[in-house]
């Protein structure tokens, strides 16, 4: 199964490269489009549609200002989409997070973080790993590594204590 | 030339009367329905993208929460959308508000005040007015009643603070 | 029927400009005034007041912080009236959006996004379409081009993604 | 000289009481008027530009919502606005405290807390009290009689404490 | 797989108990525990680190205020862990929405909206049928149930306003 | 009678020599001085306690963060007190405003905007302007040069739209 | 040494109830005073003044809306002053926690949850425990006691999900 | 007795040397760590449960966004918690600020400022002067030092008011 990225604008596209690099680490099949839920509407109710036929498992939706995307998404398929708000030119990206995660009864959004990308990719690999042993052993490796880089920071930043 | 209002809840139909009122009292046509963006798409979509073939001039969305109903109507159809963000259960409004006032370029929405149902309408008037002149002449008229609305509460007040 | 842009301080101008380029696509008539509801209170009421007879036939108010031009304007007028909100140097323009937005029964103005400029012109082609055929074609054609270039900024994206 | 209170609209009047309630105390003269900066504006202009010959000295502006009332009196006259932002039925007050005190450069507005409506008129007095020995005396002892209320509310809740 | 719901208080399973019913509706196994994540932090890590080898394919974690809760479980397992920001007595909401979404790079807590229960529950129902082409049919006809409850509304509204 | 600007801390006086520029412009004597309502607190009350006897008229407290410093001085004077919140490194100015309006009864604060320097100064030359003639005809004279200004404005910009 | 607790206004001793509930339970010696930051300042000045020499160890200040108290006492004591925002008429105690919590370099108030009045004094206890071996065990066995009762929740909450 | 300072990521490092620096000030010894509540977080657990055998007195938890840290240490020891919120991408701190303040009942975290880097060590040499009267005098000097820092700034802005 792939996880799809949707993407409201192209000027999304460099937080959109941090959610493909954890794509891209799991070796999880990806592919990326953008799609507006307001000049394209038309073609994202034909992808949303079409993604369960179209071998997609997990659906990202990435959006800024009044985040639409992932809710128009959520109400063309079932499966879980995940929200990704993006922080556009005002409002720290306060509107685009209410706009995702006030999604009404019937139709949930998965929502991360502002600006969250990396995390909307490991959401979705989460997700996936409930049918995949393999990736689900991958996530444990994960949080490994995660951990021990914390630790190495802890080395270093007692280190540069001692020079204060 | 007709105004549409379509909320997003039955729910929302106490507020939406409101709206109806001040409809009726300029004599202007109007139809209703309940069509939510999530859980109806295809039905907003087809009475979006029908709306200007049916007579209709102006349309209303009024929606609670992530409040997408009048962004996703108004990315099918020329029409002016105005949206009418609802206070449900928690963050005031504010959710709402957001949702609908934040649309990105190229596919605007009118937003009025939080639950301000009679704006909501009277916006629609003041646009169909552009192209008849007999609701033109009723705004005028009904500025005036206002205005000598609140002349008449100001002698009220101005009574009771005698009293005081 | 022009439409009349209306902004509080001359330091708006970049932002209206965008509003400008919308109306001259369209081949709109518009005039641009600068006008404070605050230190030119009765220039404010001669224009609004005058605003009907003078061909205009919608009205937009762009101001930031407490921003009260637009419904100084709408008290004057029968003409719909939008509001654009300016993000001044604090508030990211959450201030300017409320002035506006959560104007009382009675007085709609039609609020788009905080720096909107090009949706305040656009909601204003939309709604002198409802008079205007050729205005409402030109409409479904913009929304076209739209749709294109978001078709070309996909293939665009895509053509990135595999070289990552 | 008189305290003016205008309140936009009779709803906000049990606020506005008040304000009276104090200016009685201090035997200040008032006026009170219901005047809406949309509904009548040019009630509002004829009231604010001639309240300095009628004999005012300090205006306060009560309003709701996008609360345009006291920034609108201010346009029209040089004498000091003291703008009451009333809590109307959604967003607690904040719109209305964000409208009243965000005034652009030049027409400021001296705003108190969401429904403060007795510092409204405790903050007109102290004004007067600048041309005015024996206001400025009856502040002194308004103080004087609060810090007393203090300490015997101090004194009650000692014995309530004792109880526990 | 089963769905394991924790909460941070006794006093949220008033909300929890709409998740529990959505699960039921779908026939999917689930098990209910009160852990807090300040109160029982070795019950909470204990919980969550054996979730995996317990048969739990996915938590929901619903908790008010500062909601560490979700946050905290998935810190102690690679399994996707959904949030539920519960509205207590202040804030409405806003603090817990935020406590759960804004989690730093690694650790996902997929956030649905506040007091959203159903939603919780059947975002866990999406992810669950990523594996599971039963419970995907239920959510296909789930969807259509949805759909039709609100044509169904849309003709009783229009009944009603026919009235009006 | 003089004006005193208190400002919490000396990285206000950038902001407060805008405030300065007004009482010049104006004729209006005044004083400045660096006090901390929490670093110099028996400064705040000796400086406000005496300020009326040292012919002071009208006080401004200039603060960021948790603006106590205008609302300190005023529970040591009957002198009107100005607010002028400061926005400092975080909450853009958000807190500086709630911590000066929201003044509990009895000790009023004239809030003005945040960072609003000229405002505060132009709202003590107003009170002040209750027992000065001369001052008042400057107001009046200062308003009709604000018109000037903008109408400046306005024919410089409808000039750049020529251009456009 | 004793706890201190000092409310703004009477009106927060509802609140304050539980701080002195939770000082009870653990044999803390507690005083509590009603001294207004703005309307006995002076009183202020004198009870934080002599704190220390008073045998007081920890301060506790409540307040609700511009809620200086906390940080006006913090001013004239070297003792730690615990902040506790109340949430009154409006905003939802979010003025108070800013203007509690948002102080400037050199005054700290440590500030707890709004209404958070247990934590408020438990906080307390904390800080005396450094100082008194009995209090940190009573705070061990405290923890303990929390655990359980949680537990306890757990195994009702369970008995209830089964009858569902 | 030491105080320990953790925090959340290497990156919140710059804002952590003031609080080092204060402490050295003071001559309070202290250790740092890097420990992420949700990366490491039977770290955390063994760090906090282990704290108060290890000569810890105080523990000052920074942490950004969804900042759990300082709560989670909280719930695995009796010892004070200072939660110190830092302002990372997104959102000015608020969120932080949310996640630390708003701790539910039994759990304190004594919260300061958003960035308060130097009060959250300033309050935790409080909290050790009430068992170190040596540390006690240092905060009297302190205080003393402050005040006359405050007076020189005034003495210098007076002079720059001269040259104005």
């Amino acid at each position: 199964m792939k996880v799809a990225i949707v993407m409201g604008s192209d000027s999304d596209f460099p937080v959109i490269k941090k959610s493909i690099g954890i794509l891209k680490m799991f070796g999880v099949d990806y592919e990326v489009h953008v799609i507006s839920a307001h000049r394209t509407p038309q073609r994202a109710e034909q992808f949303a549609s079409g993604a369960e036929a179209n071998g997609i498992g997990v659906i990202i939706g990435a959006a800024g200002k009044a985040a639409h995307l992932a809710g128009v998404l959520a109400a063309f398929t079932p499966l879980p989409v995940i929200g990704l708000p993006i922080k556009s030119s005002t409002m720290d990206g306060l509107d685009s997070l209410l706009s995702m995660v006030q999604m009404p009864k019937g139709i949930p959004v998965a929502t991360v973080a502002i600006d969250g990308a990396e995390n909307a990719a490991l959401l979705a690999v989460q997700m996936l790993s409930l049918a995949d042993k393999d990736l689900r052993q991958k996530l444990h490796d994960y949080k490994k590594r995660m951990a021990d880089e914390v630790a190495k920071k802890d080395a270093e930043i007692k280190l540069e204590v001692e020079k204060l």
